[in-house]
């Protein structure tokens, strides 16, 4: 899987500050592919509280299940996550190894496996063999110690040709708390957040329920207004641990005043990992934010957004640099949303290339066409019915993207 | 747009048999391209029942309009179609270019511009100067004469590789009727139908109420139930005359028991058409017949169906000739509808690859590598829920795809 980068890579990665109370490990254990790190074990020093989203698939993976078994526990002390190998459609087999991975943490580490949170990618319909996680795990458990939030992310790429991370601060009742975040995903992303991995900690003292709230309300404008090609993983997991190790009262009310810039910086996180998900779409090459506007709803402005950013028409029409304005107004069209006709406006960038149900009289290709050549191209729709909004990203449909998928198992 | 021959293509046309009470010409006026047929007049010698199914798109073309506004008078004298042009977002200057164009028709026909029906398809937004029927029509409606079906269905091809036409008889209370029809569409094709014009005509006596009748039941298992790329365009038209010209009593109640023949007649036709449309998708390779049994209901187990025809991961397999059966899982998770992972069983022909959630052990990858290097590739799902079931038709997602779709316009 020696993809050529992404043209919309970052050129550089932030400063990850260390969060306390968390340690990292990784290994190459061969699962899939040889001399690539595929483990990563995350340790915490006390228990940290846990809230999760998943994948909203009917055939969700043994991972899956295993994690939301765990999750009103409310507690984690160990985070194990393997590239390679989804553990997916893996039947009894599937269970049996996900209660043979935790128990190994938990041997290892000396908590109770329902303190151990598990996340698989890759191939799905394989028998994940955990037994290959024998030893390793013990090693990983004493070896655990600095934090390399970059090499973290590297183990959990799948397709992925770069890693992803992401950093912030807030002010939490006059402390400064730190949030970083890790992510994969490349294909196989939808909303509901297909083939996406996602974890996050922080040093915030902040109770599971707390943080739960939280999350669940960041998803919708981060993981889940995000496509790649519409196609939802079975293995979606995103994790938020807090560790309380700045300090302070915990939080325990998800309407605490405190809360404020906290829930600010989540959302500013989740969004930038969100978006170098999409960056990193199978064979991308351009990035484009789908805002519409006007709409009847905001629930129906995301669904008119998700139709466009879902267009294999749109799509493939943004890798030609084409500003095809029609196949816009097609994919408004195909929504079922109340949309009409002759009060549509569509931007490309900052030009206007239709106006009340036409083309608008002063567009000019050769500008619309500067626009499209760039590798962030904004897309705008206004459907001129009401006040509801959304944005959704996502990447064009190229060649490669074909060559990627067609060509993956073997 | 010169395209590949698809290789789905059929070896022979059938020997279409004229229908009695109309008449074809066709024309090259350089709508789009120099040098190619770009419209259909078709005349009908006495008024025709028609009825008619369009696309549900919430933005549909000028032409649409027009036919949904004329279907209620439930005649016919005369069918207008150009391709090159969809004139579709076109705003007040569409709608006048079907009122000129049909104008054009029934000066020349001596009809009213109610009984003109009118049809288009190609670019999205650029308005259609009806100027350029002038005249034309006129010599058209003079020439008409034989029905060269073969040449009627070229005429109206956009990005199709090939034309598509077929026939069949039935008994109609001891006559036999004949149904002739043809199709286009390659791309922007999906339920709700797509870019898909398709134009069928019979000698059978049924009144327009019954003929809308048996057009709205066929559309279900046959255009709508195709997908290439799951957009839907502002185009789609589906029109069914009769002439009545075999003779005898016109039927005049969908229930009337003489209609069997013809009622298998036409899902027939309709359905061979439909998979003529999916066999000609842009950058087609293979077709697939996705069959989806045990769900819950009929339509539970049709929108199932969808997801994994609709899905680029299984699409992209189908053109690697991986017979990766956990995007299926992928795509049967994703549907949204009743499922349970652990009584899956999943088939690539006679091949079963996967039961009881999990992977068949006695799955030969050979055998399914065998099955996915064929032209025509069945697709079976069972669900083990109930007794819902489903057929959808698709293709492959490929390369050519992307580079026709990318390089549209220019």
């Amino acid at each position: 899987m020696s993809h050529t980068l992404s043209p919309l890579a970052p050129k550089t990665y932030p400063d990850m500050p260390s969060i306390g109370g968390v340690r990292f490990a990784t290994a190459a254990v061969g699962i899939k592919y040889a001399e690539r790190t595929d483990v990563l074990l995350m340790l915490f020093d006390a228990p940290a509280a846990v809230a999760g989203v998943f994948t909203r698939s009917r055939c969700p993976s043994a991972a899956v299940d295993w994690c939301r078994a765990n999750l009103p526990g409310g507690t984690a002390r160990a985070l194990l996550v393997n590239s390679g190998n989804a553990n997916a459609f893996t039947g009894r087999k599937g269970a049996e190894a996900t209660a043979l991975s935790a128990r190994y943490v938990a041997e290892a580490t000396g908590c109770a496996p329902q303190e151990v949170f598990l996340a698989s990618t890759g191939v799905i319909g394989e028998p994940l063999d955990a037994h290959k996680f024998d030893g390793v795990v013990q090693r990983l458990a004493e070896e655990a110690r600095e934090q390399d939030w970059v090499a973290a992310a590297r183990a959990i790429m799948t397709t992925d040709t770069f890693p992803k991370a992401a950093t912030r601060t807030a002010d939490l009742g006059g402390r400064t708390v730190t949030l970083n975040g890790i992510a994969k995903g490349a294909g196989m992303v939808a909303p509901d957040m297909a083939t996406m991995l996602s974890f996050l900690v922080t040093d915030a003292p902040i109770a599971a329920p707390v943080l739960q709230a939280l999350l669940s309300e960041v998803v919708e404008t981060s993981y889940n207004a995000i496509t790649i090609d519409g196609d939802t993983s079975t293995s979606d997991t995103v994790l938020l641990f807090a560790t309380g190790a700045a300090g302070g009262t915990s939080i325990e009310r998800a309407d605490d005043p405190r809360l404020g810039a906290f829930r600010a910086a989540l959302a500013d996180l989740t969004r930038e990992l969100a978006q170098w998900v999409a960056k990193d779409g199978e064979g991308a090459r351009k990035f484009v934010e789908v805002r519409v506007t006007g709409a009847e709803s905001d629930a129906s402005a995301k669904r008119i957004a998700l139709s466009i950013a879902n267009s294999p028409l749109v799509k493939t029409a943004v890798a030609g640099e084409d500003a095809n304005w029609g196949r816009v107004v097609m994919a408004v069209g195909k929504a079922g949303e109340p949309a009409d006709r002759d009060r549509l406006a569509i931007w490309f960038g900052d030009v206007r290339v239709a106006v009340a149900g036409e083309r608008d009289p002063d567009y000019s290709e050769t500008a619309a066409t500067e626009v499209m050549r760039r590798d962030e191209i904004p897309l705008t729709v206004d459907l001129g019915l009401g006040d509801g909004q959304a944005r959704v990203w996502t990447c064009d449909l190229t060649k490669e993207y074909v060559a990627i998928n067609g060509d993956y198992r073997s």
